[in-house]
């Protein structure tokens, strides 16, 4: 079926879509693209209008979820979809700070985040709504397997039909936490650069609402809550410097986006934030461009354990550099090695298990603070967007093994003691 | 090193511990069984001073986890451990609901629970406290999976040494989800009831804190927030049904006991909470006294998928008894194919993907609904307490593959043809 127009009702706030490149105007419909010169287009609101009605107040009398920023994401739905997306713990990570040399370290942890255990949840269920709006039926993505995830368990919950394309290496435990919710899964023979680029062919030929293709505009807008909610939970101020990943860039932009709008219509009192980003070394064009000075983003293939962030040719790459160049942040990049260790590194100080993409931040804050370019008095914020049990082969050969024993003290004992000798073995200083 | 008594500061609502059996009292030390009866020790509080002294806007106003809830805990610490756990979201669930025949059901979804996606985030959030404020350095545990994971995550955001205990047979998911935090991990060979009793061997030997043995009785009252929250979460209602899972049967108790405290100090208004209790039927002896009419519980040796509650000889088991009975609920059990089917049905009506714990529940909500023990009218809240990404080997068989295509449209045409067609034959009726 095709997409048609839903007017939006007085309780919205968007206006319409502007391209980011050319500035030419479009109703918000189900387009993505600029038909003058295919830049991207983003979502307009009425600030002036959000300035005058929506308060702190107001906002914190609103649901625990990402709706309680209804205001400002792109929908007219009074009954949006709901499953208690966001609003997800942001943790004082005293131990890893302590171990880094940093003293106001915070964790924003949506690896449980409510449904499926990542950030996706945010944006999927701003996309879904916004579908239903427009009168989709079926609705879809090209995905590194988050993503897969949570379209088809939103999907579910609304009883929308759902088919997703996925790479066909992707990690078990996100393929199988797609089939789990009855969609159609599609497993492509080809790197996710190639599945994107068959999805935006059956977009055109389907009229199916992709998330991340025809419904990209209002989807990428759901992750501006990760940055309303970190500066509400650090008590209506802005921090000094994030760290997030970077895949397509659209997470790293909106994190920014958010706290602008903030700024704008007076919720937050304006000050700098740094915003540094991290990225693979088995695919990190935007970390490359970074390194050499360049404005442009040069396409990669990638090849790394970070799979769910690993967009050789990304969307927002160009917008993303912009942003960490004028903020005076930073764009790195962390080995396969690098990545596993932070994974290990964040679960053994704060008891977090992130997957791939949240080693790979880790590995990239651990890399910023030891050059110096975090300094230790900033408040720092680092955003953990999933979760570890999801991509259990990176780490299951670097994480050792249980002691198997009897149901007996003794052999129990026995254990114990061969435990502790290999401990005092690994600690033992080298003799020179 | 040996527990010290740490005298309970001015905050403290808990004042001792009592038998259950013959009400002897204790002070608040690290021990959980009576001296002259053997009974279990419970946490006892002053109800006067909590009736006075809290207020529905003064836990409005606490923090978003369990510690709203501080006073009603057994701790004295004015900075408890707190990882954001508990606030998990009570979610409508209406496609559920349709599907069942039910008007008013909620799910309260601890699949998503922080740091571990289960319930026994809150148990070991007030154990390691009060371990802490006991004087403990090393923390245990006798596990069936979850707390394992729990206990090594939260004692490693604590910084207290950490060994745990679980049977050599666990699911793969849950063993990578405790050693990836660092702890000591002892894989027992036997089934968790000889766990359970090496572990009591073991807390009488070594001087540690185990937090489900010799820290018990602060332990289960973590599981109060349950039922604290779902009172909170519908408006400072109490439900009319809940249907929870029974593995010791301390949940199930506790929960009843957290609305029965939110009663008495007139937090909420009184009624009767019918509550109905879950089990697999290879390991069902609460079920099965249920059945019989007994007043005992004849000890069984598990054998079912549902290992995370698969308890042959549950230490509550007659108190979750006595409760189904005296509030008029039901106990009922679910064969490994029923659990299966409930996890699935769940996953695809409400995009939550629960443990078979949950997949327990969910088929014993189904067979009570079916048996007319819920009524359509009854506000109904099941309880999912444990997330399904760490037992997919109970599913992988019973979900289907991903269909595997080039990266082109016409592979995606006629792959997508050929779903269409298998769908229909799926729905095709039989032809009599």
């Amino acid at each position: 079926m095709t997409a048609t127009l839903t007017s939006t009702t007085e309780a919205a706030y968007f206006t319409h879509l502007k391209c980011k490149e050319c500035g030419a105007e479009y109703e918000p419909q189900a387009i993505h693209v600029c038909e003058y010169c295919f830049g991207p287009l983003e979502v307009k609101y009425d600030l002036n209008r959000l300035a005058t009605e929506v308060s702190r107040s107001s906002i914190e009398a609103g649901p625990q979820s990402i709706w309680r920023y209804r205001p400002f994401l792109p929908v007219t739905s009074a009954n949006p979809i709901d499953v208690g997306t966001g609003m997800t713990p942001l943790v004082k990570a005293q131990r890893l700070a302590r171990r880094l040399g940093l003293k106001h370290l915070y964790i924003k942890n949506d690896a449980v985040n409510m449904p499926t255990l990542s950030f996706k949840d945010r944006v999927v269920s701003v996309a879904l709504t916004r579908a239903r709006e427009l009168g989709f039926t079926t609705v879809s993505c090209a995905s590194t397997g988050n993503l897969a995830n949570s379209t088809a368990a939103i999907a579910a919950h609304a009883g929308l039909d759902c088919c997703v394309f996925i790479p066909a290496d992707l990690e078990a435990g996100k393929v199988l936490g797609t089939l789990i919710y009855g969609p159609t899964v599609m497993a492509v023979e080809g790197n996710y650069d190639q599945v994107n680029r068959l999805c935006s062919e059956v977009a055109n030929t389907h009229g199916w609402g992709f998330v991340n293709i025809n419904l990209r505009p209002y989807y990428s807008e759901g992750s501006k809550t990760l940055g309303y909610e970190v500066v509400e939970q650090l008590g209506w101020q802005l921090p000094d410097h994030i760290v997030a990943p970077l895949a397509s860039g659209s997470l790293f932009t909106k994190i920014y986006k958010g706290f602008r709008e903030f700024v704008e219509v007076g919720l937050v009192a304006d000050k700098p934030v740094r915003c540094s980003g991290a990225q693979a070394v088995g695919c990190s064009p935007i970390a490359q461009a970074y390194a050499e000075g360049r404005d442009f983003v040069a396409p990669v293939k990638p090849n790394t354990i970070a799979k769910s962030i690993a967009i050789g040719n990304p969307a927002d790459g160009v917008y993303a550099l912009d942003i960490a160049r004028k903020t005076n942040g930073a764009i790195a990049a962390a080995t396969d090695e690098e990545i596993v260790a932070g994974i290990k590194l964040l679960a053994e100080t704060e008891g977090i298990f992130t997957e791939t993409a949240g080693g790979t931040t880790i590995a990239v804050l651990k890399k910023l603070v030891e050059a110096g370019t975090i300094d230790p008095e900033e408040v720092t914020v680092v955003y953990i967007t999933g979760n570890g049990l999801k991509t259990q082969e990176a780490v299951q050969n670097d994480i050792g093994q249980p002691l198997t024993i009897e149901p007996k003290l003794a052999s129990f004992e026995r254990a114990l003691e061969r435990s502790r000798t290999l401990e005092r073995l690994d600690w033992q200083p080298v003799l020179v």
